[in-house]
């Protein structure tokens, strides 16, 4: 049993109650602000419930059985919030429950086009009532307070029917196990604060424990029924509730919309909270059910326009790489300065934190296809300057030193050598700030935000690193994006996005002159760059990751039995750390985002070299892979990479979709296709194209958005066409030849014959499946 | 208000209460097997009660806010057992407590000679009433499940004295801060079994909930009053209680002598506990308080006839030694397969736990001086063998890895970059095996112990490293002794400890071939041996202390005030790893335990440049660096770093004394006379010296015991004279000069002038304080 394959829904047919704690992830629905898990309406059978609001967290102490100076203390982890998706159905005062009677026919789906989850379930009692359930769920992309359910029921045979429509706060959640990856799972968070019920409306105000911070949830109802109809409400403490009971005669319909507020304030009062949220129940009602269907289908067909991509010849890669889209979009589209998580709003997995993958991964593909999402997200990284210049404070250093992991800001890694020691984190906010900048010529945001960012990143790396006896710039004791290496000097990745961090700091302070600090901090930002150290191995004529790692021993690949994946649970750090064993891409990221520091032929064979090495133990690695195996000519594998970055929540492949998506492996397959497969490269705004297609494949198309002009790029074996979708020429290159995209009919432009290379290896057993 | 400067005794006049934290430490006494703080008779006024049964601990969950693979899970904590110290007095229903009243004389005293603490105090109650009490105290090294108390109340005028003398579990503790080396307080860890009384005894049994490890405490008691003696015994639950009231004329003395028994268990049930500490307590008495008075002089005797050393020129620094070797003896006398600990039994530091300190700094003055000790302490370690095999096995490595820190064996450190990543422990566990061997020709211990320990570490070794491809043997992402670097290649002291490791092995498989692997696995052993890499900074011509090193960011001295030492506990880890800044003796310790592995202008070199960067934030330092500053002819440095490693725990030079005296600090001091003024090296047996005093100093003589035979060296500035005490002819060498010490008057040679080097200079504010 698994997705069936179409190009524009995700859609699971039959029940299969083992799996719902996967499709309740795949399932879910948010619009960056809301996030509601794809749980069947009736509450269970139930994998793990889940509402989230994005910023909403609770607090924790991070225990120590050997406190360090400069530990965080305290922990943040995503709440599940009061949840209004249950709708509870009595049949003839027998629940519908799927684990009892029989499911004749049940099918869930979501449309990309649509933005809805739909539902359709015949079942029979176990006495041998049949009645089919029908529900549409939407989190309204253009109202983003609002959720909104139809639910439908209609009996075959004449039957009473009760049906409870609740808001549950403090739901049970399983106990979830040991593994480091999974969020600590928080008991009864929610303290009751105000109930009240109005009619078919109600609302609970919340507070969490220890953070404090106050949730309110609303619920309003529109009932289609025939006569007889009988409500109740009541709202008390943790509960909600709204009772409807009626007869439904044979071929009638019982027909519920239920509409949903969200609110949430560190600060608001409680009569302001509940005032916020009714209101945008009031919206909702008088938008109606048909209105926010249309507003969604509206809000999408947008972004497809921008930000569509088509692929022939793989049905289910063209499928998923659309389910990549739409989940980023819901990760991210109205955020509204708050983080994107790494999970997005879909699962409490790595306790809902926000990681660099944000900036590194999915604020690219938002940029290009969403901008303003990806404006959002950066303005969130710049309302934490405050805890990120702190904690680089705290650290002895300049400037500002972005959280690991957070929700607010505030690091909350409490393992420091992945954590604060991985400073690359402030380079890819740089970075982001940057790419978001030259993509839409915002200067309004760049110099609001976009400069204070670079100022203080550019003023962190100065302090971190040092000029050596003979000039060098070093950045010593660090860990790069590879988490099974920690510690070292001079990582290259790290090095290379520091040194663009500090000429793009550089370049930001001479075209914004008033607010740039004096000249001495921008000479000593230029020096450190022109004089960052590169380690270049010369004997194996490959660079090292970081200094000494070409030296280190290496793993045993033949001896490590498939089920030791991942690493990180059957080794232990200090064992992994010393060897040639590589997590993720981080070499191969460094000859993505800092190509232009890197010879065509060093590509290649640092490709080769790390290729035998990366064992992919994270979900953000495949994605990169394709990037570069592209690049350097082997279409094939960054075909099968492309396909694992884009399957990884739909195959499960880390066997933890449970705790949701992994966006930035979703983020990860839009990039395997536009930089992969289309070769695409933004160095400072200008766009570059190379594009080239796997045998598989017949045709690639994508869309992407660059300074307010849409433009389409379509691949197949032997040309590529350039066409504006609207807004004003561009100029662009085609595997360096440069010209302009105008309108009209576009530009078609013959693809070179790649370079010819033998495969590359991967660690025994470790190969990409070939797709 | 500090001690008095004598040569064999500490003493302490007057009272001050808040040193008493301080004093318990210095006046605590000890057999290796029983520890007693030197806290007052009377309970009250105490800084940290502590009684302490070496290797009896409570177990405890050791917390993870993100838990690796391979961390321990497991704590384990020193526990205050069952007081039995503890005597009250009540002066006409006024308790005697120096808090209150006025106390006219005070003063306590350890005798180094007598192994006994003295006190004596005349109070004068808060109405008026004066008595004198004096008492003296022991804990046997001759009877090692014994500690005895001779009390004696003398009144000014007749009055009623009720004296309670007690067994007290679970005594309440005072909450200890948040520094890491504090030892985790723990509440209450004694759960009652068994309490019985027999006329003037008593016992008390009682297990640790978690560890369930099971103790016993007995108590017995010799009065001797005028007339009019009554007494009441009870006991139950966490306390047994002896009362004595009595009528005491003017000019009379209430006399009492308090024997305590103390046994624990892992294994052996209540009754089998409670026999084995009244089978102590019969010996004691049937031995009486003035047999065993008797018996402890003459152990000591012969300790100080084995290991005196003197000093002419600096009487306080006469008293420290002498001082540091009586608390190193008690540590070890009678720890018989027992650990001995960081702390001794003087104190919780350090949760109780024994590191490498023990073999690297104790183990080799116990060698010389004390050898039963030394090989006791051997011997607990081979036993720990099953532990470091496993643990070894979970790291997936071969042969062993001996703990970070334990109490049982089991690694118990949280904190892997300082812990796992140490596997130098390993080495210093094979070099006290070697070196206690070759001091004593003790080739029972060889066969038993000592080939399995060192075939074990060898195996840890060349399973640890790697050749690459150059053939160069590399230990890579290790931890060196200086724990403000950590994580690193090919550190120097690891690199040459684990050759010698490796050649010792060799070498004592070849010695014992029934007892050895086949020869491949020798040959691998040589061949790692031969082929490890020692880095080596030709531009500065200095060893860094691991790959790397000599490019790190120096650290700013300067601009680091004084109180922010120790840097550990002001700047996070990550930025004391990756500069050049050093805790504690790494490379200079190397010089001293492989100064033959480098040249004398490589040791002048190395010493200089180490000098200005080492801050001492270890008191495992200075008695290293006063060895080598010694031999590279910084004499009167060499004499300020003596006396800072004696004076530790005298001084409270780390502020916390208060948790017990700094065992591998004492050593220190011992090894800085005998290692740095006299020279001493032994490689293989093979004793050399090359004596120099500074200045200050007109004499210095020490003694030493070798394969059964012992010396004395006695220096001036001109001669040094080397004497047979008793045994066999010993072959040295002086200077360089080799001789037999023959039976009779003894040989005497002259020292040569030494170099003349300019001062090295040590980071600001980090000279040690000028003697």
């Amino acid at each position: 049993m698994s997705y069936q394959v179409s190009p524009w829904e995700l859609r699971w047919q039959g029940l299969a109650i083992d799996q719902l704690h996967r499709t309740e992830s795949t399932f879910a629905l948010a619009n960056g602000h809301i996030g509601l898990r794809g749980s069947l309406e009736e509450g269970e059978p139930v994998g793990l419930p889940g509402t989230y609001l994005n910023g909403f967290y609770e607090s924790h102490a991070l225990p120590y059985a050997e406190i360090g100076y400069g530990y965080p203390e305290d922990g943040q982890t995503v709440v599940n919030v009061t949840d209004g998706k249950i709708i509870r159905l009595l049949v003839e005062d027998e629940p519908l429950d799927l684990r009892y009677g029989q499911t004749l026919d049940h099918e869930r789906a979501i449309d990309f086009r649509a933005g809805t989850l739909s539902r359709d379930t015949l079942w029979e009692s176990p006495t041998g009532r049949r009645v089919r359930i029908r529900s549409t769920r939407l989190v309204s992309f253009t109202q983003r307070a609002v959720a909104a359910i139809a639910y439908e029921v209609e009996p075959e045979d004449a039957v009473q029917l009760v049906v409870q429509s609740d808001l549950l706060a403090n739901e049970p959640i399983e106990r979830v196990g040991k593994d480091p990856r999974v969020a600590a799972a928080l008991r009864s968070p929610l303290v009751a604060d105000f109930a009240a019920t109005d009619r078919l409306s109600a609302v609970l105000v919340h507070h969490a424990k220890k953070s404090g911070l106050r949730i309110a949830a609303a619920m309003d109802h529109e009932i289609d029924a025939q006569d007889g109809l009988r409500t109740d409400i009541a709202a008390e403490g943790d509960l909600a509730r709204l009772t409807a009971a009626v007869d439904v005669p044979a071929g009638g319909t019982l027909r519920l919309v239920k509409y949903l507020g969200y609110g949430w304030s560190a600060q608001r009062s409680i009569p302001a909270l509940r005032a916020q949220v009714e209101a945008a129940l009031a919206g909702a009602r008088q938008t109606g059910w048909s209105g926010l269907l249309a507003e969604q289908r509206a809000f999408l067909d947008d972004f497809w326009t921008a930000a569509d991509v088509e692929i022939d010849g793989d049905d289910e890669l063209q499928q998923a790489v659309r389910f990549a889209l739409f989940h980023i979009l819901q990760a991210g589209a109205r955020g509204e300065t708050r983080a994107i998580a790494g999970k997005g709003l879909t699962g409490p997995g790595y306790d809902g934190h926000a990681f660099w993958d944000t900036e590194t991964f999915v604020l690219p593909v938002l940029t290009y296809t969403s901008p303003d999402a990806a404006r959002d997200a950066l303005r969130w990284r710049h309302s934490t300057l405050p805890q990120a210049r702190e904690r680089a404070k705290v650290l002895g250093k300049r400037g500002a030193a972005f959280p690991w992991r957070s929700i607010t800001g505030a690091e909350c890694s409490a393992y420091w050598p992945a954590g604060t020691a991985a400073f690359h984190v402030s380079a890819a906010v740089a970075d982001a700030a940057v790419r978001y900048t030259a993509a839409t010529d915002d200067r309004e945001f760049e110099r609001s935000c976009g400069i204070e960012m670079l100022v203080e990143t550019a003023r962190l790396w100065v302090s971190l690193g040092h000029h050596d006896q003979h000039g060098g710039f070093r950045i010593d004791g660090v860990t790069g994006p590879d988490e099974y290496t920690a510690i070292a000097d001079n990582n290259v990745y790290t090095n290379l996005m520091a040194q663009r961090n500090l000429l793009e700091a550089v370049a930001a302070c001479r075209r914004h002159p008033d607010l740039a600090p004096d000249e001495s901090e921008l000479a000593a930002w230029q020096r450190a760059a022109d004089e960052m150290i590169i380690p270049y191995d010369d004997l194996l004529g490959v660079h090292p990751q970081s200094e000494g790692f070409t030296e280190h021993e290496e793993w045993d690949f033949e001896g490590t039995p498939p089920e030791n994946y991942p690493l990180l649970l059957h080794y232990p750090y200090f064992d992994l750390y010393r060897r040639q064993v590589v997590k993720q891409a981080d070499l191969v990221l460094a000859m993505h985002l800092r190509g232009d520091a890197f010879s065509p032929e060093q590509k290649a064979a640092n490709f080769a070299y790390y290729e035998a090495r990366t064992v992919r133990d994270s979900s953000l690695s495949a994605g990169t892979q394709a990037v570069i195996a592209a690049e350097v000519g082997h279409l094939d594998l960054a075909y099968d990479y492309l396909a694992e970055a884009a399957m990884t929540d739909l195959h499960d492949l880390h066997d933890n979709v449970r705790n949701g998506l992994h966006m930035a492996s979703l983020a990860g397959a839009w990039t395997a296709v536009v930089a992969g497969l289309g070769g695409m490269r933004d160095h400072g705004g200008d766009l570059t194209f190379a594009p080239r297609l796997p045998a598989a494949l017949s045709r690639v198309s994508f869309r992407m958005s660059v300074r307010g002009t849409r433009i389409q790029v379509e691949i197949d074996h032997t040309d590529a066409h350039y066409r504006l979708v609207s807004g004003s020429p561009l100029d662009v290159a085609h595997h360096g030849e440069r010209f302009v995209i105008q309108p009209g009919p576009g530009v078609t432009r013959p693809i070179p014959k790649g370079p010819d290379l033998p495969a590359p290896v991967q660690p025994a057993g470790r190969r990409p499946r070939r797709r």
